[in-house]
């Protein structure tokens, strides 16, 4: 087997403290429990960031906090910021990428959520895709569905993007595309149409996490998550 | 071959006068168009209304004069009523429904489109199914992604859609699913998993629509558009 990226995602942007009593809401639990994980194998963190009372921030003191104690303690972690929608305000998802993280998210189209729209406007994708451009992020494509990849091959025809991106597929979602092996397929088949020299990752979520990496695993991803 | 529901869409939501002196606009012109269509062998007409100004309507009063004028001069045809939101508010897309057409138009999902999210909540599409199981209208369920075909499997594991729904994939819209055969192909696989008893048929958008047409027929669709 080759080696593989193992991921940590240490907050989300769903659960709270009264969901699980160990999700890490402020900055200092969140560089403690990236140094856990990072001790446990893991090479890369997704960085999500909370306000006081746990609700979704994009407060760029706060990742810029996260990422600084994340190298301190981790070194040599491939440090990647969210630019996920999900309780954020549009215009903020992207305003702490001139913290120069290595990563970023980039969801490249919308779909539905449990309880919202998850709104990906097409301008939106290409000015967060315009900024990790300029700023050298390199993004993780967010695949929720089908046409998402095809809005990932029109920000490559239009150059804001190159020809060897991190693919995610995320499934399990409620509203968008289920946990299914076949669906993980079909997608895997079209990423690698569009983008042949892509590498990718897949995320089951909640329950389905370990089902998803094992389907992952199974087809060779570079990394899990 | 079997033969094949041929399906006239007069108006639409998007060509203007300025675009093709041909559309249109005023139900008068929409039943004489539709008539023309008939006599050329069309036997289902799907309905946009649009107001004095060309911009899309959600007015029952017009809808109810087309459909009162098509039923008088097309003896027969099945009238669609489009419930679909480009330019009309998501209240209103469903208040012409108690005039009982034989059929209206159900979008499962988001997605984006052209200049917009084209957004269907997953509580609108509810309501909006569950208006045509009152009323005893059969519902055309739109998929422009692949989620969207779960979106009406979870609306039939609800009660609110039966085992035999018509389904129509609707391509080369931008920023939503490209009019490529091997999509075709795969929405269709997919159509057929959850929905083994379905009818269906395809619409390419725009120049897309003779190539579309002709690969629905090649694959034995029930209609075409
Ligand atoms: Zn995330
Ligand atoms: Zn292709
Ligand atoms: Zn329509
Ligand atoms: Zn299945």
């Amino acid at each position: 087997m080759n080696p593989v990226v193992i991921t940590v995602a240490i907050t989300g942007s769903v659960p709270r403290k009264k969901d699980n009593p160990a999700v890490p809401i402020l900055p200092p639990e969140q560089v403690e429990s990236t140094r856990d994980a990072y001790e446990a194998g893991a090479t890369l963190v997704h960085i999500h960031v909370r306000n006081n009372d746990e609700s979704s921030s994009s407060d760029p003191e706060r990742f810029r906090q996260v990422q600084e104690g994340v190298r301190r303690h981790c070194p040599g972690i491939i440090v990647q910021f969210s630019t996920g929608g999900r309780g954020r305000d549009p215009a903020l998802r992207s305003s702490s990428l001139y913290l120069r993280p290595d990563m970023a998210s980039l969801s490249t189209g919308s779909v539905n959520f449990p309880t919202i729209v998850y709104e990906n406007h097409t301008t939106l994708v290409e000015e967060m895709a315009g900024k990790m451009k300029e700023f050298g992020i390199r993004p993780e494509i967010e695949i929720f569905d089908l046409s998402h990849l095809h809005g990932a091959r029109r920000l490559a025809n239009k150059g804001l993007l190159d020809e060897r991106p991190h693919i995610q597929f995320v499934m399990g979602v409620q509203n968008a595309l289920p946990a299914e092996e076949r669906l993980l397929d079909i997608l895997l088949n079209e990423a690698k149409h569009l983008f042949p020299a892509c590498t990718w990752t897949a995320a089951g979520i909640g329950r389905h996490q370990a089902q998803v990496m094992e389907w992952a695993l199974a087809r060779g991803a570079d990394a899990v998550r």
